[in-house]
């Protein structure tokens, strides 16, 4: 794909973000995007292949949003982009062969399609050009939390390579769900075990204990102080977790 | 290494190709490097390091092609460039240590001899500076496929990241030894699973099921439509794999 | 990390060492810094992150050396850099948020901290402006050799990715232990096995054997020719292997 990449756009900049991606583990890839979404410069192209589909008639898809050019397969990768409906994005169907090598593979549409596309929208080719407006286009339908009386359950979308546990419930849900509470008036119960708050880092527990915190991404995470949660814990992805206010008698103790 | 080619050629452009050929695996590296043959633009300059002989009498060599420079050791990890005996190539023993590091370790020869010798080459050094004429090289010595009375058999190269089996047959072979055969209409047996037609892609089998392709580099293999072939058959490199014609009722029942 | 950075340095050039340090582990990635040090160009920025005290009020710091320019944690990542106490450096600790991300997360300041530092370093920005001045840094405390009568006793530091076991020895305190003695006339003994005489490369012993050899980094190693010695030695890191000098008679019947 790099070779490719540099024989059509031979300035282009190529930084590599992972290879570490499980295999056809579509939301893990997604969730690594949604991780670095807003950090790059604007206009920068995000080639992504997770494509357990390829070879199937899913659709071969570019978007331009407001910051970002997205190039890969239309299988729910970008949903972190799409979320946002406030801002307007172009998407197109990458059925114009002018802009895939010559050949085009059934198995390997990263190395065939994307990233020449990739290529030629690093050259400044209009993004019209690269095929027909697309005007649906899938998304992973992720777990919400589930607001019940006394206490909202979230769930366990992956385990990162460190062991760490991602959830589904981010910082302005639970700004929205837990009005005015601080983050250690709430109580955290995963797997047989009572997370008495939510702290603000690893270390505000001891090493080997579990703890529950709102990660770099804006998703509250569930971790071991430097050890695997997810080994620690038994805990995998799909798996419930459940949050409530902290008994007030503790709070009264603490003051 | 990077930092030797930096240090040499500051200018230079390093791409990653993988960092995951197995220790001491030439042919795997050799197949890696066959992937990806004629995917870069002309006159880039291919650094491979995978030497398990390092410190004995093998040579270190540069070879320039008709599309590219080879710098790495001499025990056949470039042998899919050197296959085509029509191209002429020029070959080079590195055996002139102006061009190497002043200081050459007797285990990291990367570093000492091939890093600095590619960051020459990128400066437009001319390869018969490096050193000596190297009229013979090693090449890696690849099983073929067997043909005999009714059936074809091939061989197992390796098992990728995938668990996808990569085989000694290739495109152009099968079209010699089955010619006007459609590829629906051979059979291919692997460990005691009949598959029963070649197909183009993952997708033409259930999830689950094995299948056999030519893949993307040309090569057939051997997979499991959304599964690892090489756990789910029980095949590891070295064995073989068996192809015949379709039995014909098949076809009629077919049409 | 790679987005912050060139949206700051939209010009820097990013290279890849490694992100296979096991996590949370920063004497692998010290020694790694180790090995790569001097074969950069003057003024490069070496950006490690292995930051297992993130959130603590662990310091975090930039450094700059008569050869490099240093950002991370303060946390002994370093060590091998700041060693050589002949040559002045320069600290600060980073506590100047103009040169941070605006918002910076409590568990992840390889991106909000670091990341920016580096890239505004990669502009050209003073260290001095970064933060205040720090006089000491924590060093991580590695094992010594220790000398006894007749013997001297090191210690395994790590395993690397083949097995290999690296040592406190460095090349020159054995030079200063057993003077003018041959690398050939010093016996190794590691777990049960004599490994009778320190050899240059692997292939000086047979295949599956193991060997003792100055690695490219000069510190002493204990290998297996073509095997992984930590698995056939059964030795892990803390481990202590012995050198004595081989008996005479040996000696006498090798010539």
């Amino acid at each position: 794909m790099k070779g490719v990449i540099l024989s059509i756009a031979p300035s282009a900049r190529i930084v590599d973000i992972t290879h570490n991606i499980p295999p056809q583990d579509v939301l893990a890839a997604a969730l690594c995007l949604e991780s670095l979404r807003g950090y790059f410069p604007p206009g920068v192209i995000h080639l992504a292949v997770v494509d357990p589909g390829v070879g199937t008639d899913r659709n071969a898809l570019a978007i331009k949003t407001d910051q970002a050019f997205l190039v890969g397969p239309d299988n729910g990768i970008f949903t972190c982009f799409l979320a946002d409906q406030s801002k307007p994005i172009q998407a197109v169907r990458l059925n114009n062969p002018a802009y895939h090598l010559p050949h085009t593979s059934a198995t390997f549409h990263g190395r065939d399609i994307f990233a020449p596309v990739a290529a030629h929208l690093a050259s400044e080719t209009p993004l019209e050009q690269l095929g027909d407006p697309l005007a649906e286009r899938v998304e992973l339908q992720l777990p919400h939390p589930v607001p019940s009386a006394g206490s909202l359950t979230i769930h366990i979308l992956r385990a990162d390579h460190f062991g760490n546990l991602i959830t589904d419930l981010k910082k302005d849900y639970f700004d929205r769900y837990f009005p005015g509470t601080p983050l250690d008036s709430v109580l955290v119960r995963a797997s047989s075990r009572v997370i008495e708050k939510i702290v603000p880092t690893y270390h505000a527990v001891p090493p080997g204990r579990p703890l529950a915190y709102f990660g770099s991404t804006g998703r509250l995470e569930v971790a071991v102080n430097l050890g695997n949660a997810a080994q620690t814990l038994g805990l995998a992805p799909g798996d419930e977790i459940t949050l409530e206010p902290a008994p007030i008698q503790e709070k009264i103790v603490r003051k």
